[in-house]
């Protein structure tokens, strides 16, 4: 019925190259394996790139009793250790290769005992402790500054229970993702929460982070769907809090405060959280609109029109595909013009036919309004994917000329966009932007619009403090004066430690700090970041 | 198309009277009017039905140089005074007549700023204060015990902002539940939550309970859905975390903390919350199962066939429809035989017919296979309306032959029902149950049960020492057992403050009481209650 159907209403095209996709189980899967970090980078040690920050003389350098007592607890997998940095620069240095410690001590304990017995031990002998997941965060929160002992918790990577009855899935900290989401998969359910770093990233470490991802805007955030933590405390107390139950009011829910917590106040050992049943139909559309205001029309008619069967709603600006266009090289762009913007739409629901005939009545009508100038929706799995890389590959394009200044912001949105304007009108009148040897290639505007997320991109041939000076603290008295969040998703880590204060106001840094301070006052879990 | 059709499938058979519905803005709306509980019984104080609770020294008596102190902040309109007991009982006395405090003053502010000056002086000067929203809660919270102060935020009840793009509403936390939904309602939004009390309850007082209701199985907790708060904290300070993003990773979340904390660490005078889009349309499926299994049976298919348009999933056991149908005098029955199990099913969703489509589909599967054996669907709203009051009469019908003793709690959706066999058995052998003059009449089952969220009603001829000792704390530990929760969403208050026990951990209840220290170091905040 609808495949290949090519609909013309006032003047504006739109491509149905069909439509009738598979259950689509892969759907997310090939975005692990999208890198979109250069790695060609030599990093230099944080300590020698931030010269103003100093290591704590309160905490203990490791002497040979403290190696002889985690070898004692532990065995000799459970301990890496070396004199030799390059050792352990996996452990060391961050995913994006922008921050590189100095620890010569990994310890990968295979039971929560073990997480208790360190931790106790390095709080009674004020040792600093880095708790390390799939070390993908993008704050640098994952990775020593100094000489911090690093806790993975890589070994501690088993489900512990399922029950398909309900959907609820309890597992170690250490699962990976995308093994997590595969488990559930095969009984039917899915994971609430998908993101590029699946292959890697820990089920602990998404929670430790509150990761937001690409499922955000249909399941909500993790604050929802977590039932349960189990958590070694700072002193080495281990708190079980793995309920499983959607409603219990029995006094302050005490694990909400571990979620997104960043390794600062305790380790996350255990997770139970509610999976969401599996679609069985998926489909993705990509769409030109003319201006942003068009974006937000689109955006409150999809909310409106898809309703319940909305799963995605990201947006890229113009320069944002021009970029990917010069990655994906082989690839045939989407439509056959260029347009100041671009939508990419995706439903997932129970019945393919239903969410064919939502989507074809949406497009419709905001094509015959003229809301929407172009589209194309997938026919098949490899369309589907097809389209979804013009927006993953954004990241890895915006640095392939050298570097890129990355800002993970929320906004309202009427000015999301703005931002992206003002920065490259502030650019531009500095006369940064241009041609070689102008150091900025421009800055791009793309992201989960629908959580009234932006991910501002400026694309650089070279890291430079006219540039940075120029940005920094510009983008962030933008956010603050407009009531935002300098950090929707990737927290704050050692990156944004400083910039708090342009989204929360001195109250409640005081009572985040006071937190801290509650639950270690030893300040051993984590230094230098987050607050 | 589906209008009166009569399905027939291996023997069983579901009455189709037709199923097309008007874009139901009613729906719930009735469910307001519908009162509950008794409110004939005179109730007694508090502080006589409990003589081993014993009032705090600590806490200073009002003198009349408070008096005048607060009559110096606030106008007359805003204070309420008097040493008649009788002339303040609709502060005094909770929703049930079950709790009755002393209290002889109650400050109703008409700013933020004022609730701020209130709770500084009270702190400094030792008054214990309770807050109070539409005085609707379940479990004794909202009143005092002895002589508190009551603030009431029944006077700080404007809408501060919502914005049409985002869903986002802003209001004061005395806002009524009902006029914050209808106000989003006109604009094509819903609130996310529903419930009974909303004709009463505030914005406020639900987020201080963290109440579930009806939504919470398609909408998620209040914990997803809350973007920011407004909190005045017992020294006075105002705390403006009115944030309007779906995403900010930007500290420790710390108004989860305040999410279900019952007014024990703060007063919330502003609520920042993610409204949902209207669905376009209901329906409403009234089901006859033979067995508990079948009611899992039906729920695990039910989430995986209407799975985004599944909107609540209700059960109800034999008994609870008898005693219903003595209180629905002139409804007929919505089945021709009585069964073992009902279920009441609602799918609410963007397009009326897909929703048909999938609810025939997926009923005539269940019909097919056996486990659902009898069923009928709502034609227009007043039958929607109809099969609604099949569950919503329970409460009200339970303590129809003198009172009910109610258990609100959590437990494994496969244990769920076990409950109350167990309790019907524990009942029968101790010979307290029979015909009068025997004190129980029996123990009965609903509920939420989409949530694993059970409702026991035990209703009795008599509130009788023998009933209680049988029932208590023989109810707590089954519950305990199963690792289910002593209260899915009613709360603590005064009544469950000595089980929260029974559902967390030593540790868990430490570090709550340590929280309440952190945060109210002189305990004004509504003593004697919660932990
Ligand atoms: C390709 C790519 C795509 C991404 N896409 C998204 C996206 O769409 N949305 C989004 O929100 N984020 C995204 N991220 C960033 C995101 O924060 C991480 O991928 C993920 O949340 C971190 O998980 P991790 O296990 O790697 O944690 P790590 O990087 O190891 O740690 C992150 C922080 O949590 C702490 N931590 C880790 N594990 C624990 C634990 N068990 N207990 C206590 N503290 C712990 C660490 O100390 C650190 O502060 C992306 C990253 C990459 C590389
Ligand atoms: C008919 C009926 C049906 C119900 N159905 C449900 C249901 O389906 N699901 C459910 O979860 N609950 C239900 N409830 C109980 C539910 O807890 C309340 O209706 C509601 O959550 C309480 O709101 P309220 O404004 O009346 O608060 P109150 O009863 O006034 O107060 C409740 C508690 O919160 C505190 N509090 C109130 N306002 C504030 C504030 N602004 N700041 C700080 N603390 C405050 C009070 O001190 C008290 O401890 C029902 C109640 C009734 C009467």
């Amino acid at each position: 019925m609808l495949r290949n159907i090519l609909l013309k209403s006032s003047g504006n095209h739109l491509k149905f190259s069909g439509r009738y996709l598979k259950s689509s189980a892969l759907l997310g899967s090939y975005r692990s394996k999208v890198s979109y970090y250069s790695t060609k980078i030599q990093t230099k040690l944080t300590s020698e790139n931030y010269p103003n920050v100093h290591r704590d003389s309160r905490f203990k350098k490791l002497t040979s009793d403290d190696l002889n007592y985690f070898r004692s607890i532990l065995s000799e997998q459970e301990v890496l250790q070396s004199s030799e940095l390059e050792d352990l620069s996996f452990y060391n240095e961050d995913w994006m290769r922008k921050y590189k410690g100095q620890s010569k001590l990994v310890l990968r304990p295979k039971t929560v005992e073990k997480v208790s017995l360190i931790l106790n031990y390095c709080n009674d002998e004020k040792i600093a402790v880095v708790p390390q997941g799939g070390n993908t965060g993008l704050v640098g929160g994952s990775v020593p500054i100094f000489d911090e002992l690093i806790l993975s918790l890589a070994n501690l990577n088993k489900i512990r229970n399922f029950d398909p009855v309900s959907g609820i899935l309890k597992c170690d900290a250490g699962v990976i993702l995308e093994n997590a989401n595969n488990y559930v998969m095969e009984q039917n359910y899915m994971f609430p929460l998908d993101l590029g770093a699946k292959g890697s990233c820990h089920v602990g470490g998404v929670v430790a982070t509150n990761a937001g991802g690409l499922r955000l805007l249909r399941y909500g955030s993790l604050h929802g769907s977590v039932l349960g933590l189990e958590v070694v405390m700072p002193n080495g107390q281990i708190v079980n809090s793995m309920h499983s139950m959607r409603k219990d009011n029995t006094g302050y829910d005490l694990k909400q405060l571990f979620i997104g917590s960043e390794g600062t106040i305790g380790i996350i050992t255990g997770v139970s959280i509610l999976t969401v049943p599996k679609p069985k139909a998926f489909n993705v559309a990509y769409l030109a609109v003319e201006s942003f205001e068009g974006v937000q029309n689109v955006f409150v008619r999809a909310r409106q029109e898809l309703s319940e069967i909305l799963s995605a709603f990201e947006f890229m600006d113009s320069k944002s595909q021009i970029l990917a266009k010069s990655q994906l090289k082989d690839a045939t762009f989407p439509l056959e013009e260029e347009h100041p913007f671009y939508i990419l739409i995706e439903t997932s629901g129970s019945n393919k036919d239903h969410d064919d005939s939502k989507l074809e009545t949406f497009l419709e009508s905001v094509m015959e309004e003229g809301i929407v100038t172009d589209g194309v929706v997938a026919q098949d799995e490899t369309e589907l994917q097809n389209l979804w890389k013009w927006r993953e590959m954004i990241p890895e394009a915006s640095q392939a000329e050298g570097g890129v200044y990355k800002y993970d912001v929320s906004l309202p949105l009427k000015d999301l966009y703005s931002l992206v304007e003002a920065t490259n009108a502030r650019l531009s009148e500095a006369g940064l932007t241009g041609d070689s040897p102008k150091p900025v290639v421009g800055a791009i505007g793309y992201g989960h619009v629908g959580d009234g997320n932006l991910h501002l991109n400026v694309a650089v041939r070279e890291y430079n403090k006219d540039v940075e000076k120029t940005l920094e603290p510009f983008v962030y008295e933008f956010v603050s004066s407009k009531h935002g969040s300098v950090s929707a998703e990737h927290g704050l880590g050692f990156q944004k430690k400083n910039y708090i204060g342009y989204s929360k106001s001195p109250q409640e840094i005081k009572m985040i700090k006071d937190l801290k301070a509650h639950y270690d006052p030893n300040a051993i879990l984590n230094p230098y970041k987050y607050v």
